[in-house]
């Protein structure tokens, strides 16, 4: 019998005391799980970083921590987690993440706010250009960032991504390592962030990448709050760019005095973009322990040394 | 050398004058194009419904009517055209159309509006179901209404179509006839049209057909006006519908004291949502008189019983 400890939030333990049984049955998996195991009996931590396990040094026997969230930067630092970590690639929370990602995109390539305010009485007919004439570029092309490279391609965009390793994807202009990313971001029209939060990725749009962006560009970041300069994103705002979509932010809740919700030109979503769901998550983390117990190499592992 | 007749009102003139030359080239075509040919010497008349030729009477060896828009509603009655008539089905006003149609697929299913009006400090974390459990029924599987299927498909949207004759498209549920109708809309969650306006399509939409919509369904209408009842619509938004956006009207530009601008649940649109794109629509237009003067058959020729 194997031990798996579920480490998060109230909320959202029914949900997954539903799906993560057949989960495990479906593969073959004998598993007792539960919120409350002795820390010596773990087997496995299925844990959100913000759960009531913040001290691995207890879990003796653990032999991976399976994380909930696709972002791992408030649990890989954990000096106490010497377990082999996983992070979360649940096909649910890429396709939210896409949905989002095109639903953002849409609204501004289309000016749809023109309409939606403009319930006025006055017919205006501007026409914006073709997807074809409208370049996006996506910083990460990791699991979401590759999925949403995907999707904007088939309606038509052309898609610029960068990543850390050089990638190649049909159709999407790929760009990789700090050479690439002035190229990437040069004369960009709309610039999705799906990077992780890593040193190297912090205020990774500044006052000097924002400049490189077109005249009249968005960005669109649901990925993580400090990856943009606040400040600088001001400073833009009044410059080459014309609206800030943000879904993340240094502090969460944004608070209610924050600048940017009172912006004309930012749209503060409530870290919404994309959610892991419970019943595919599951099939992932059975999945991962089943390896683990075959002996075979864990799932979207997570490299401490570069933080993701 | 062969007498084309450009006939559509004054602000297009320039653009087809500028992309039409070309094409004609590209297709081996020798063309005199001109606004004002002897009627008597016109081998093609290129038109806008709307354009300086109204009476088709004098255009004795005029061999085809090349209509520059997607719709014939207006022409294809004209008791004085007995030419054969082509509409226009060209690439661009296609991909514009998906993208409309996408971006306000979007806009609705995922709730777009709730953060677009709630910049007020307000953390409000509802997430949309995803697009996998939001069926859309798309009424005309033609030119339009199979890209959009397509790209809806692709979002992972579960899509029906409803056409006049029954269709097959990888990964859409097909249905035809005045029986297919009622399937198609039962429990519809987003409705899509995109029928030609006919005498069997008129009101397609009225008080019986809107019943059968999920509650709180969304309307698309980029087709055109009469395609829904107005009042019967009016009604339907205080019972199962949550909202509509139209694009099309019984009369455009739709006046400004009309109901449906002030009305907190229907989004007008300026009949925006695509439109021909001279550079593709030129080659289009080419391709049919390089074929009349072939002697093959003319693409997207209207059927004057049928009315589309
Ligand atoms: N707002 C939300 O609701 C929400 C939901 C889920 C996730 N997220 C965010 O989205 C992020 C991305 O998720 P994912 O699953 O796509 O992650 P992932 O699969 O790990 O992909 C990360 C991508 O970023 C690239 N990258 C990392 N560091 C870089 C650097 N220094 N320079 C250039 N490229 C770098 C990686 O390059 P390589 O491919 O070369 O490694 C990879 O392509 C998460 O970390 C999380 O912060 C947000
Ligand atoms: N708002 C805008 O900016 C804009 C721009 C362009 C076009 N439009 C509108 O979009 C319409 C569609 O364009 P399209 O190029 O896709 O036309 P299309 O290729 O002729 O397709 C029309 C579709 O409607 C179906 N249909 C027609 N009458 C029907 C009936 N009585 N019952 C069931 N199905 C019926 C046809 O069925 P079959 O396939 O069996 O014939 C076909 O699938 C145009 O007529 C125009 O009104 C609007």
């Amino acid at each position: 019998m194997i031990r798996a400890l579920f480490s998060a939030g109230d909320p959202i333990w029914p949900e997954y005391q539903t799906t993560l049984p057949p989960a495990f049955a479906k593969a073959g998996l004998s598993v007792d799980l539960s919120r409350d195991h002795a820390p010596d009996t773990v087997d496995y931590i299925i844990a959100a970083p913000n759960g009531p396990v913040q001290d691995f040094t207890p879990f003796t026997r653990c032999k991976a921590v399976l994380n909930l969230w696709a972002g791992v930067e408030d649990i890989a630092p954990n000096p106490t987690l010497t377990q082999p970590l996983a992070r979360m690639v649940d096909p649910g929370l890429t396709d939210g993440m896409v949905e989002w990602v095109v639903g953002h995109t849409m609204r501004h390539h289309l000016g749809l706010d023109v309409h939606v305010h403009g319930q006025d009485g006055q017919w205006r007919t501007d026409y914006p250009p073709l997807a074809s004439q409208r370049p996006v570029t996506i910083l990460g092309l990791g699991a979401l960032g590759t999925a949403c490279a995907r999707a904007l391609i088939g309606l038509g965009f052309p898609v610029t991504g960068w990543s850390r390793s050089q990638k190649a994807i049909d159709g999407v202009t790929c760009l990789s390592g700090n050479g690439g990313l002035r190229a990437a971001l040069t004369d960009a029209q709309i610039v999705i962030l799906l990077l992780p939060l890593t040193n190297a990725t912090t205020n990774i749009l500044d006052r000097q990448t924002l400049a490189l962006l077109a005249p009249g560009s968005f960005i669109i970041n649901p990925g993580r709050g400090p990856l943009i300069d606040d400040d600088d994103l001001l400073t833009a705002l009044d410059a080459n760019v014309a609206h800030a979509t943000l879904d993340v932010f240094r502090v969460e809740p944004l608070p209610a005095q924050h600048p940017f919700w009172a912006h004309p030109k930012i749209t503060v979503t409530p870290h919404i973009a994309s959610t892991t769901r419970p019943e595919t998550a599951a099939l992932c983390i059975a999945e991962n322990i089943r390896r683990g117990e075959a002996g075979e190499a864990l799932l979207h592992l997570v490299d401490r040394t570069k933080g993701y």
